[in-house]
């Protein structure tokens, strides 16, 4: 049996924290050695630290880590970060300039020219600018690696699949979003009950400019945008974990309805611990996928999508779907520290 | 005071027959003498009859009286419908051609030509139909109107506000449906916690034929239906009233956004007991409208607008929100009738 | 036209200062004239400063005026008060200092002894404690009247309509109070979507001690508490506004169960601008009440009582009901300072 | 390996129905050989015939099987039953007299005098009864044995713990119970959202009267119940999985509170497949047990209880919950048959 990395959480009290120390309880690669939280949780052990909010309970292994403050050191091989954007830039910057691998939710770097924003399937070769950033940021052994924002991740697959096959031109998304994408306490209940709010801070901006970055092509250690609009109206549902979009989209080519399925349904999955047999499953049931039949799928890993059909407007119209704590946060970057390590980077 | 006009209603004990009964409590026009619903519930006061499901408790004007089969004759001047389509269609027709005007919310009549698909604010000239609806079906005192789809009825009036002044090209839709729009018991509960449906049978088409007509031009007694496209996605959430809309419109002429915000607010009301002060109310909050807070403006009869942008795509986009079973179906045919007794047409 | 009375709110901008708002929109003895919030909101008028959480929008009356710190002197006759209990006792005693009434729904002074803890309709004649409290704390003009905890209210009426015809000697109540009652942001809605929440901090003991000195008598100008015990234990359940109470009581006179239905119905109301007509409405329907159908019975002042049973164990059983942001805080309070007005205490 | 036991389900399409598939789906002993199902759904594969409503979707084993109308004989060794109690007794006695075991959800045969109701730790000695009831009933190889309702299961496990040590002497108990106890359609979701039911039909009378036969003594071939009272109100509350009681208990002797907790933690559990390790948990954080975090307590199958304190009126008061469709279900069902597979009852 190989040797686990030593992984060390950065956020690990809150709601994507939490997640990552559910999906790393019994992996098989990494193994939790350092979480580190804000100055309120330093010094105490994880479970007097932490408000675990995740059904079936805190794991045995993390219990007794005594929380450390989010600065390097840390005893461990690499980092996953879940830090609010407030800190991350500076806080990952640090860590990676320390030497370590940091794997991060955060949304601070996901734009910057040098730094991956990956979804392990679509753009693994995007890896290499890790060698642009390192010579552009004097990082030696540490870099930084990004996954993508929740709700981009619960079309880019799809998108991603016709844009490989056909090239897509244009794209409209309305997303439906989950509570727990804003963390604890994150939305207070009075705001969701009975309600749907129009309205996250920052969230449609980054819908509209993610997805080109990831499907963007690598050319001499940078990344050329793919060329496509984005078009994203963004809302709150009453809704725990899964994050809906539906979905209009152009082609540049001429694709029919069974062309396009069989690109979604062919889509490659991997072969990493955290990666589903079927990357983008396609329902056939007409009121399918719903986020609490769907969401667990390739336990939370799968990419679900339903009612794609021709539209009036544009080419096509589907729904799609991801499980915005697991494939949409921390399930991504544990999977992207999985292909990392097939790779020797870390 | 004037007499008041005698009103029947056809499927009483459903939500919209529930809320019929309602709005028309204290009216100054009209006044509740017949009830008709199901074999099931025919022979027992409506008290028995109706197990009452809005809030505030069944008025006491109609606790008493004896619920009737639906067929004509019933003790009354006008009915208003609100019958599954199953039996509209039958049962509609009937009690006009004995002589009633029926302002019916049913989805049945609504796409046949010679019959006014009305939002009084919007296409009040379309009543023009009825004559030549008496002359086609042979009615001789009584007619059929109908009100639009509560889902229409969400984002129609901006957009009959900007297709009056810059002509509508293209409208992309995708709507957030409260589960009253589906009657009693309508959804159930484990479908719709914890949930979205992003299926709603029989919906997306609706939504994709209605506005045209709504729109359209009326000439030598028939309606040209508006030239726009419309796509539309139908998903059900988890809110007991209001449907909310995600809209992004294409228009023939260049618009401001100034000039899209005028349009919309100066989109005159009527001078009618249930008009609201303001039909379309734009408003400036990132976080509205929202169904919990906005469903009630004007009471339940104004449609609110926001989020409204322009768009990477399309010229322009914005979110709105109607009370589905008040403006979206029982209000908007109170108002039909009000108009009519306006027009001196019952 | 009589003059009104000139009114401050102290913490306006919260859940309970916004019921004020809307009950003393069209109030005919009371008029909002000052608004006072925290340091944060100070300044601000309070359409700026305020983030409106009711269906219906923010009176007009009250948009414009400039919010001012919570300290006296304030522009207005008498306050109303829903400070958090933090800062409610220093704050509430300054201005009763000062000369103000001071109609709190704090939880500061309830159990104090020379403090009226006050529902209107049932222990009025507690309003002589103010003359033992301004001996005791050297007011002049001001004074502090106090309602119960809205938990309390939403069982104490019926229990006293049993204390009053039969003597109540144990009380078992199991409360399922809505989120409302947490103010806002209060309860995350990741705490309480698709869940329960058995504990409201502070609340149990509240629960069992507040009956006590309501159903108490007052003899040379103190109250003797009731001599019954209170079991209570209090849950959070997924319902915005109404809390349930499950009762079951032993009394000391034998009662039949028309006896204790008539008890109830017969308590009399008061005569107030916002009292309801029938102050304890005892519903027959098996499956009532339920907050959402009955929390505004009486515009939310009536307690609706239903499942009205002998008990295996005690005397009787009941399910009660009171609306917890109107009956339950800004109602009573309002109720309150209708009675002190009919006494010309204000 | 050993053989597997032949499982056939009755009502299989159901809520409970579709609870055993899960469970059942690599269960070690038993392996799914026959489905049936209402008239509607029989000769339909089982992936036609229902609409899967569980997470995870539908267990790839039974996809296939070919649904069967529900009667004798089927291809299994036995069956797991839970159909409405409107048809169950007819069948479920059918079924036993062709010589199946019949292990029961369904409440029609719970209170017969011959029939175990069983809680596989608790009363494992009332599977005597099945001689009993062989002779009354004329069955030869076939026998029916039940478990209790879902409700009574969520408090009976630490009654039966105090009662066993102190014995009980009266239990007021007020149950929060879970839509999914309904079924599906089940509960409507306008009866749900933003509300509580204070009433479930036949309920209460099940919860005041299976308690005292589950904890009943066995002497001479019949149980002789235990000698307490129970009064039991019970509301439905928007919960997807997972009741909650709140429970009031005297006890016949002396007990400190750290002998109450002691005899729930130690209370035995069993060396079972389904087996929990830890059949009561005992939690210490004040704001626990609650749905959402702990009806997945030891996969379903634990029992846990928090907020237990010295009460003012009984001696102890406390909140316990299980999960109403494993432990209070499905689960319950498949243990008493691995408890029968242990005694060669099978």
């Amino acid at each position: 049996m190989a040797k686990k990395f030593r992984v060390g959480i950065l956020g690990a009290t809150g709601t994507v924290g939490q997640r990552f120390c559910q999906l790393l309880e019994n992996h098989p690669q990494f193994e939790i050695t350092a979480l580190a939280a804000s100055d309120r949780s330093a010094g105490k052990t994880f479970v007097e630290a932490c408000a675990w909010k995740l059904p079936g309970g805190m794991p045995e292994n993390v219990k007794d880590i005594v929380v450390q403050p989010i600065e390097p050191p840390l005893d461990c091989d690499l980092v996953f970060s879940s830090l609010p954007s407030s800190v991350a830039r500076e806080t990952e910057e640090a860590f990676a300039r320390a030497g370590y691998p940091v794997i991060s939710n955060s949304s601070s770097f996901r734009m910057d020219a040098d730094i991956p924003l990956l979804i392990a399937e679509i753009n693994p070769d995007h890896i290499a600018l890790i060698e642009t950033q390192r010579v552009k940021r004097g990082f030696t052994k540490g870099f930084i690696v990004t996954n993508p924002n929740c709700a981009v991740v619960s079309f880019a697959p799809p998108l991603a699949a016709l844009h490989r096959k056909f090239g897509v031109e244009s794209v409209v998304v309305t997303t439906l979003q989950a509570i727990s994408g804003a963390g604890y306490p994150g939305v207070p209940s009075l705001d969701i009950t009975d309600n749907v709010v129009p309205y996250i801070a920052g969230e449609e901006p980054k819908v509209e400019t993610e997805a080109q970055k990831i499907l963007g092509k690598l050319t001499d250690g940078a990344i050329e945008k793919a060329d496509f609009s984005v078009s994203a109206q963004c809302f709150r549902v009453h809704v725990i974990d899964g994050h809906t979009a539906s979905v209009r989209v152009d082609l540049r080519e001429t694709a029919t309805l069974e062309d396009v399925i069989d690109a979604m349904k062919s889509f490659p999955s991997l072969d990493l611990h955290s990666s589903p047999k079927q990357f983008i499953q396609v329902l056939e049931e007409p009121s399918r996928p719903q986020p609490r039949l769907d969401r667990d799928a390739g336990n939370g890993m799968s990419i679900t999508v339903g009612r794609l059909f021709p539209d009036n407007i544009f080419d096509y119209r589907f729904v799609s779907l991801s499980h915005n704590t697991v494939r949409g946060a921390a399930g991504s970057a544990v999977l992207n520290a999985e292909l990392l390590a097939s790779k020797n980077m870390i």
